[in-house]
């Protein structure tokens, strides 16, 4: 940590800042510069507190040098991380496209669904049982009686599953259930308790950004579930706010390469929240895809017009058919591929 | 709702939005202007989705023309509501400010703290026993024991407490505690189940702002706690966030006046997070009160520099003391009062 | 336009706001619903200001329906715009990637960067002779003479050159020196004054998005140059402000589709001002022509460290060329083709 | 200017970072910790680019500790700047009002602006002729005909004015017309060429934040217009761009405390333009000179729902002479006063 005294700053409050960086077992470096003094702490900076400092009369400001998340940092483990999610591996040369509906409605949509996400070359499947929805008057999905839908649709199919937890009260059932992989939500990023207990599973998650998450807040939340016993995560984009109202989120690009230099373990991407309309989803899917993401998690329905939730944003199957196409080509021209 | 067919739409295709709408229980007004047509549905637009008939084909837009949000709506009632915290009120013309430190640490501090409340003249304290903190390395709060702490602190000085809920698990215990005002963080604003769950008590709430939530999600997430039961909701600003690094977050002062109109319920301001730094907290503080909040949520400890967590924003007694003989003039200045 | 009266508009003030819409030569339907009286006002609203009736008393808010930009609309130009470029075709199936550096600096320089940018396969040159810093202190750019280095250094390679516009009282000496597409950076978007002088010419311009420009304020922007009569114009994405400081700016890939189906004129991507990083490039690149771009602005320089502006930010020769090879194969997955 | 190695730096690549800082004329003050070795440049880093050093292969970040800005900053300037407007103080003890129309309409609606604005006991006048409308096809000012129009009716109540100037062509008529304060508006904060041209005038200038500028780079602006020797710089906050859509703009009321800390020049707000609805303004004008703000620039109109622009936000005469009794009570609170 670098500590930058305003230029007023005198002896005896140098000192002061010199003598709280000792107390918490670091070393000091001074450099005088011509208009400032400037304190660097030498030693495991992730044992300091900053505002601790900025609180000493005289500091200016104190600013990280090292990065505070560890086990998910890509300088500690050099190698991308492969998860292995019941047989199906992502984060390595082969691209995983996780499609499914926003919700899981009825048995026949959820046999359909897995059908088409199956002969679309998919080989992971996504549905809601538990909606988070703004309104408490909406559809708020169909909770248990869902995950049993979308379990066995999905294993007719011989797909794993993705879904997401919303109450801590109910991981014991998704455990019941075997869920393949448990996907906490935007809302959930910050959901610290949530964390640290999926944190003490081994089941793979899937750590969506929140709403206006910045990528080291999202680091941090991932190292939470990391610093629990749980290293099986991967990362999902799923846009974040702006001032733009054309379209539903920024999917913000830049945070796949931005993340691949941070971190070892995969980035997804999910199109469909990201952009909000299914016309959208095709160009958002490529340019993921293209910047890197080891995968997407994309909605499909059968008869989009139909789906009891994010109608508009689904995918049918024959645009998804269409949509892995295009991915494979890509795909090859950047030196992977998609099954 | 308004449905805004595109310029390209035919026939059969405003006949399937009209359908759409009757077959959900609302009637439909067709309008056809030079451009566009465009369908007004009537009836309860809460009732319908905007989403479904956008992916109908030929819809350009659905424009929602009602707020999806009612218990909590000045449209519906119109007079303010006043909370009875424990005895002291909230939303009338006194106007309430509440302080203590970010962490509720030692009996010593606790105690101290209470007393430079009291003596400021505030009337309610508030104090963090369960921290939501953004690395998983550092203090996470004193947990019950804390709760333990502040309770017997404030109960000396006559104050009712406010303190954040983190985990839905912890509710019985906070209702054991009797803790006077159950504080939903900004992390949580979304976080459905737990506001489902506090809707069922009766203890008021104050619903933290998420960071970069919109007013009417913020209202859609009071209406959760409302249409479970509870409508004691007082609204928390704090701060949203913003491209601007020069403080943590803008304080949306905007806002107050916003709610004011829209809500009938109580608006308090955080000005200690919004901006993150002890000598901004004055004028925030005078700015939030001369805009019309109902009160202030204000970080104050005995020795700032010394605090276990937000030591840099933290005002001592003696600025608490200061800043509340200024805003007993400017409550004056518009007609309201600050004991 | 839709104008929703509040719940509590009485009569007159329904017939009011008819009034003023028949007053501005429209014609009013009235829409009686269970909460609200909505009016629709018939005819080209491009006419009616909204502010007018949203200042009448009884008016909750008037909702635009009908865009309002004319030229530009893809609405009313169904077929993509290809612009001539000295030559070279923008806009059409042949995608155009524009390369050079930053800033001309010496003759040298330019003979160097013009030679790479034409070995890489691009068709087309960019460099900047007068340059917007944030700082006065800093390097301001070669101007005329830069401009003399840039067109000579093209010419020998016969590559059309593109740069930038700061000051209206430029313009005739762009004129002189036959700039082949003029390009109204960032900060200029809403520089009004300027958009109109440009307007009068018919050279291409490149108009780049403002920092936190909306996609239709950007669409209205060109909607001033077109009704000034040129109608050469190239939107060029360049990144959007956010909160987040991993990068400089967040490269908005969901404007490339949202925009080519908004409007028929050519949209392109400028990569390197995006991400900020010479090493964020080639990802963004190839996301911005995987999601549909019809060109790339790319910052290359012969020696980036030796850079007199944004040397952290373009790419080498050699890099270029790689980047050329990964955005051919891309082109061709989506039918389309880089020279 | 620190300079953060990454990890893997190796000796060599701190040496080039050092040969590169001494090129540049500072002096190399090295520190090894434990994960990362850090280079601190002693000199003045204002000559140093950062860029320039972050284009060097080891080098992680280069961190300024020193603010860029100089003239304008308090560092340099301890006491409060007063600007003398043709009489008027601005930025001492006393608040300044500046209110009128949005536009320029015809004499009679001057001459009962002028004397809405007198009677209120506002002691300047702003109006504006030439005005940048998002639109093309909407009303574009009344030019130097308004111009005189402003001049003539202010004068009869001697007001001296403020008015935008959009065009550098145009300031030689500004000067003519004696205009006694020239306005900058946010589009235009980073037109530098218009900067540097008013920065040779003595006229004081407020300028405008731009729509989403960050503080540093708006008091980047002003250095701009300092270093060319017109100190007389108004700093005017007008509300910066968020996701929001309840209200126009977030009006940073938490930039007037810091830039009063930054910078020893007058910081003014303008709460019309910030929140767009003249509902807002009075609860928005009082925050801001309960937060320290040295004035307001004010929307007001004779008759504002018949007023050619703005009408929705525009203060009618009343409800000026309301505000001002308010203004003037918080005023005496903080001790300051209004006349």
């Amino acid at each position: 940590m670098i500590i930058v005294m305003s230029n007023t700053a005198d002896e005896a409050q140098i000192e002061a800042v010199i003598k709280q960086i000792k107390k918490q077992g670091l070393d000091a470096n001074i450099s005088r510069g011509t208009e400032r003094t400037v304190i660097g702490a030498i030693g495991d900076e992730r044992k300091l507190d900053g505002e601790l400092l900025e609180a000493l009369p005289g500091v200016e400001q104190a600013l990280h040098i090292v990065k505070p998340y560890k086990i998910v940092a890509r300088e500690w483990h050099k190698e991308d991380t492969v998860i292995n999610i019941s047989g199906v591996p992502l984060g390595g040369k082969e691209i995983q496209i996780i499609a499914g509906p926003c919700s899981v409605e009825t048995p026949e949509q959820m046999a359909l669904s897995a059908q088409a996400v199956k002969d679309a070359g998919c080989r992971l499947m996504r549905g809601g049982a538990f909606k988070p929805r703004s309104s408490p008057y909406t559809f708020q999905g169909t909770g248990y009686e869902g995950l049993a839908m979308l379990r066995e649709a999905a294993d007719k199919q011989g797909l794993p599953i993705v879904t997401e937890l919303l109450d801590i009260r109910h991981l014991d059932k998704f455990m019941e259930y075997g869920v393949d992989v448990i996907q906490i939500g935007t809302r959930s990023m910050q959901n610290f308790e949530l964390l640290k207990e999926v944190g003490k599973t081994n089941v793979p998650i899937i750590l969506k950004r929140g709403m206006s998450a910045t990528i080291s807040e999202w680091l941090m939340a991932a190292e939470y579930i990391a610093a629990s016993g749980n290293h099986n995560i991967i990362f999902c984009e799923r846009g974040i706010r702006s001032f733009e109202t054309y379209y539903r989120n920024v999917m913000d690009v830049t945070a796949i390469p931005v993340l691949k230099k941070a971190t070892h373990l995969p980035v997804i991407v999910d199109p469909s929240h990201a952009g909000g309309k299914a016309w959208m989803v095709p160009a958002l899917s490529r340019a993921a895809i293209a910047a890197g993401a080891d995968g997407l998690l994309v909605e499909a329905h059968p008869v989009p017009c139909e789906a009891w939730c994010d109608a508009d944003q689904a995918l049918n199957p024959t645009e998804l058919v269409d949509l892995m196409g295009q991915l494979r080509g890509i795909a090859k021209v950047i030196g992977r591929e998609i099954q």
